[in-house]
């Protein structure tokens, strides 16, 4: 597997505009792998390949889920979750993706989990935070991301939560488990720290 | 059983500010059960024992909840959610209520849950609403609660999903897939009224 042709293979799957998010992505994650003693290459790679299927019709990804075996609750819930659990399928099936720790940080990037691996972490924010991005809040979440993966990601799972209740929309469970498992997990750093 | 030795051995459970909170949380139940089509002598029983354990002492509700085999994913979440699981188990072995739909409304009025029964959203939503309550954005619940028991919770569940996320707290999981739940319910009353 040779990195270039996966940016190559990656950017044809998407607009410019994805495309651009997607380079922000990598850069952001290589920068918090190295803040917080993760690993810069996987961080890269899951990265590069976070929103391969982002762009991909509702049809194919429904296709896939479905012909696949990947999770079925996937289907009750909001379209914008699906592109990671297809994409996490689609680099393994299509370019020999292995790294189990790659495929789940894509396959999480936009859920979460509970007992996210720091991979995760780094992708999910780095999601959140690349340069390129403009929401309200967001300059609150970089300066978080200076302090704590897990303070930042605490904060940007509050605000993915309250827009969902704002616009009366369902809640994905596993982003509240996510939440839920940070919080409990920095209260216990903060607790040896002392 | 008779009512009003039901009556005295709740009040004597509480303090008089929740004695009052009681009785209003009654008073709009059986409101709420006539103006929807539940039954009202279930909706009165239900909110009058809904509280019963809410001023035990913390370690009184732990052990119950260890003893009892009550729900230990309890245990590791908000307090505030105890008395709920506490309370149904309490009236059951103290005062032999056996009725499976009260004592499911009186476990579940704090929390919700999926497939909530008419008699669960009542009291989930009398909790909220009585005349004694004071919060930002009450009196939106009460006109909802004039339209619809799952709008109005939709909106309910929401308010107290956005409190939690901005003191940084958790979110109890039953709460976000009952509010997930009601949406798709009223999503298909609405569907079904076109």
């Amino acid at each position: 597997m040779n990195l270039e042709t996966l940016r190559e293979a990656t950017r044809q799957q998407m607009p410019d505009k994805r495309w651009k998010h997607t380079l922000g992505v990598v850069d952001t994650a290589i920068k918090l792998a190295k803040r917080y003693g993760g690993d810069p290459d996987k961080a890269e790679l899951a990265a590069l390949l976070h929103d391969y299927s982002k762009a991909w019709a509702i049809d194919r990804m429904e296709a896939v889920i479905r012909q696949h075996d990947l999770p079925s609750e996937l289907l009750v819930h909001d379209k914008e979750l699906w592109h990671a659990h297809v994409g996490a399928w689609a680099v393994e099936s299509e370019h020999g993706i292995t790294d189990a720790e790659v495929l789940d940080a894509i396959r999480y990037h936009t859920s979460g989990r509970e007992n996210m691996t720091k991979l995760d972490k780094i992708v999910c924010l780095a999601d959140y935070i690349e340069p390129g991005r403009d929401f309200p809040g967001v300059n609150k979440l970089r300066e978080l991301a200076k302090i704590s993966l897990e303070e930042a990601l605490i904060s940007a799972f509050g605000s993915t939560i309250e827009v969902l209740v704002e616009r009366g929309k369902r809640i994905f469970p596993l982003t509240v488990l996510a939440r839920n498992d940070l919080i409990l997990q920095f209260k216990l750093a903060q607790t040896n720290e002392q």
